[in-house]
């Protein structure tokens, strides 16, 4: 096989020194090698190998129903209605739950979730998500043609990638993402062979967007490419942060002046928890600059049936909104959607469950209420203690979780640690969390996997596990941060 | 606007001139223009416009449940008890889809459809695919390890090219497609910027491969590119027949000797009709042909949920096995698909039920096999059908439907509708094909869309309308024929 011939003369066509060098520039931390790692520790405790642990807990990935989360009734209840219609016919499903299966199937090709649908989405569910963006954003209108359902927010902001990335050399494009990154960008943009132009985020002001930092970025990534876009993660991935209305203001004109095309991912606007926090979408923001901005500034925005109160990842639902796209790319756009003929139509069902979800007076409204309510409040509960926990470890400083799932804090590591790393050809920060994982079960995913300022460290915790094992957890990253800090003085 | 703004001068940052020259190479006939017009008729209907016909029949996608199929009962059982398994409590549904769902919901985090699963799909359904492909092949042995979950077969195809499309010029990676082809390839390809080598199937010999026309094609193709994988569709996709064993054997032969990647397109696997004719893997017959074969051709077989006798196109779910894979490529694989994060999960429960349906003794058997059965019949019956009809009208030759789920006639244009077709820019078949649906609603694909010989022309038409639907459909289109063979003549 490939891996024991020696290079240049394997006998297989397909190689490490043959394949798509693109996606060997790929790296993609969120489920990398520490992920890995924990999946083999786990499968080390069922065997029976001792370990210093008997669980391995996992707080590097957004994955909420995987920390217990509960699904949302209702979702489930029109989700099995849909997939086994002859549930309508029984007495056990509340009639709000059956009218809205049966609205769904309607709109389905033999009405079965199992025909494709079209390739922007079924009609009706787009025309629900217009509504519901109206709604949120205080009457703004919104086109359902301007509406394209996605598998998860990723295939969203791949697909828009994919349509503005071209050129070669010093005319190649240039997409900002801020640093610290959610990694499906740079894996998306390494793919796509785009060049990467970061901006960073202000950690001393809680991580939020500096103006001359964005001038910094942009003209410096002039000088050897051609950016075109502009993304935003708000509230933040990894950072936890949320924008202030004055920020997305900035970032808007900021565009608007040097002709970029934003892509504000938006999958958290439910998840915000910090007192004098509010989300404000980009949409609303730029409708409300006024029409020299609603008209000219191109936006896309991504939201997802994965995060939020609902949390349902496995479904793969999603979907975007472009505002301001050159009607002749938005036909490409459609064409580009139709070779993978459909979203998964079940995700579908769920995004359009999410945007058009139980009304005050229908039966199921008080439980819809009172879950929603309970996963919201619980995960606020949960941001804060994160950060007041974290905040009590010397060498460790959390900015406060504002919203999102996440914390980001900053980690002194000693000088020590740092070489010894470096002589075993590891980033310091991956050095840190593997061997947190190996001595406490606990799996973080390091902050280079993000990007952060050079000599600068930090990990990504997820606030997700039931506030039991979070506390236990936090515990366990105290006790070991400072035997870490120790054993490396 | 852009487009309404002279070419260049547009103030928009995405437009047709800046965009993706890649994306904008893309074709997908199946979705094409004909079938936008097709759904804009569709509207004109319910808004009351006259036409002389009252509804539009979509004989352009192999749609199944769109066609009034139904799914099988066992199947959406068993995905309603794993979107809400409170139903699990319930008396109503057998013993063997509650044992099927709880098995699967063990098998996901939390036990809910919601969470991530892994990025190379659940492990346990992909035990179970394992197992199904060692029955199906004879006891070939299938490595778990080998089998990816995919979103349909569509994305396993194109996350297969972008791991081998790489090269710029003459040292650009060749991917070798049957002409006639199904446009996912040609699509891929344009998107990825590969070279598309054509190889032409042999329409007087029910659409077999010819080893001379593989040899030819190759030759032609290493002046300008270099071909490193030949696909293969298998039962063919838009031609519907099936390959021998002994071809089958020849395509193997030939790539070992040329070193070539093999892709295998087997999602009719179970669609095989004609007497005479049996479905032959890839995979079997690459092992039957011994080590020296088994051990060095690589090769990777596709199928999907969407098609058989399930036809679950909307829940996008699919596998793939990969057979001597480079491990470090495989390493680079699960990297690639990670960003992604997973396959949606009710697809793979789906996948999963597929594979392992039930057996006899199980409560849920008779009537599965009923169902399956039954389908499977009447579609053979269908296929007969529409080759006996299309048969008897003057200037329609179409070959027998051996397989998969469409009919490919070879239709004799006049030359006067030629010349009128190309003076509107349009393919003839096309032309043709645009004016059928004008005249009698029926919505059928032109052969350029698939590729074909220079100078002749074909249509794609699906098998799947019920039969009473089918027999009206081919009854309309012969007289159509008929008048536009009379009317061009």
């Amino acid at each position: 096989m490939g891996h024991n011939t020696p290079r240049g003369t394997s006998p297989l066509v397909l190689t490490i020194d043959t394949m798509n060098p693109n996606v060997k520039n790929v790296e993609y931390a969120v489920r990398g090698p520490i992920v890995q790692r924990a999946v083999q520790i786990e499968k080390e405790l069922r065997e029976g190998v001792k370990k210093p642990f008997t669980e391995v807990i996992k707080a590097n990935i957004g994955d909420a129903h995987a920390m217990g989360q509960q699904p949302i009734t209702f979702f489930r209840q029109v989700l099995a209605l849909c997939s086994y219609p002859e549930l309508l016919k029984d007495n056990m499903f509340p009639e709000d739950a059956k009218s809205r299966a049966r609205r769904i199937l309607q709109a389905c090709g033999g009405s079965s979730l199992g025909a494709y649908s079209a390739s922007q989405g079924i009609d009706c569910v787009r025309q629900d998500v217009a509504r519901y963006i109206e709604r949120r954003d205080g009457g703004v209108p919104c086109d359902p043609d301007n509406v394209y359902l996605t598998s998860g927010a990723s295939d969203g902001i791949v697909t828009m990638l994919k349509l503005l990335v071209c050129g070669e050399g010093a005319s190649k494009t240039g997409v900002m993402i801020s640093i610290p990154q959610y990694p499906l960008y740079s894996a998306a943009l390494a793919e796509l062979g785009a060049v990467q132009v970061n901006y960073y985020l202000n950690e001393e002001k809680c991580w939020s967007m500096d103006l001359s930092e964005l001038e910094r970025s942009l003209a410096e990534a002039r000088k050897h490419c051609n950016p075109k876009v502009l993304c935003i993660i708000n509230p933040g991935n990894p950072t936890g942060q949320v924008q202030s209305r004055q920020c997305i203001e900035d970032v808007i004109r900021f565009a608007a002046k040097e002709h970029l095309f934003l892509m504000a991912d938006e999958v958290y606007q439910d998840n915000v928890y910090a007192e004098g926090c509010q989300f404000h979408s980009f949409k609303k923001v730029l409708f409300e600059l006024g029409p020299q901005y609603s008209n000219t500034v191109e936006l896309v925005s991504f939201h997802s049936t994965s995060k939020c109160y609902m949390g349902e990842c496995g479904f793969r639902g999603g979907y975007m909104e472009v505002i301001n796209m050159d009607p002749e790319v938005k036909a490409q756009l459609i064409k580009l959607v139709s070779v993978r003929l459909c979203p998964a139509v079940p995700g579908q069902a769920l995004m359009d469950l999410v945007v058009n979800s139980p009304q005050p007076g229908e039966p199921s409204y008080t439980t819809f209420m009172k879950e929603r309510t309970t996963t919201l409040s619980l995960l606020a509960e949960k941001a804060k203690l994160t950060e007041e926990i974290l905040n009590t470890v010397p060498g460790i400083t959390c900015n406060p979780v504002q919203g999102a799932m996440y914390s980001f804090p900053n980690i002194s590591l000693p000088q020590k640690a740092i070489k010894e790393a470096k002589a075993l050809g590891q980033a310091p920060d991956m050095f840190y969390c593997m061997k947190m994982l190996e001595e406490t079960g606990i799996c973080l995913v390091p902050g280079s996997g993000f990007g952060q300022k050079d000599g600068t460290y930090h990990f990504r915790m997820t606030i997700l596990p039931p506030t039991d094992k979070l506390k236990l957890l936090l515990a366990k990253v105290k006790e070991f941060h400072q035997k870490f800090t120790r054993q490396y003085s």
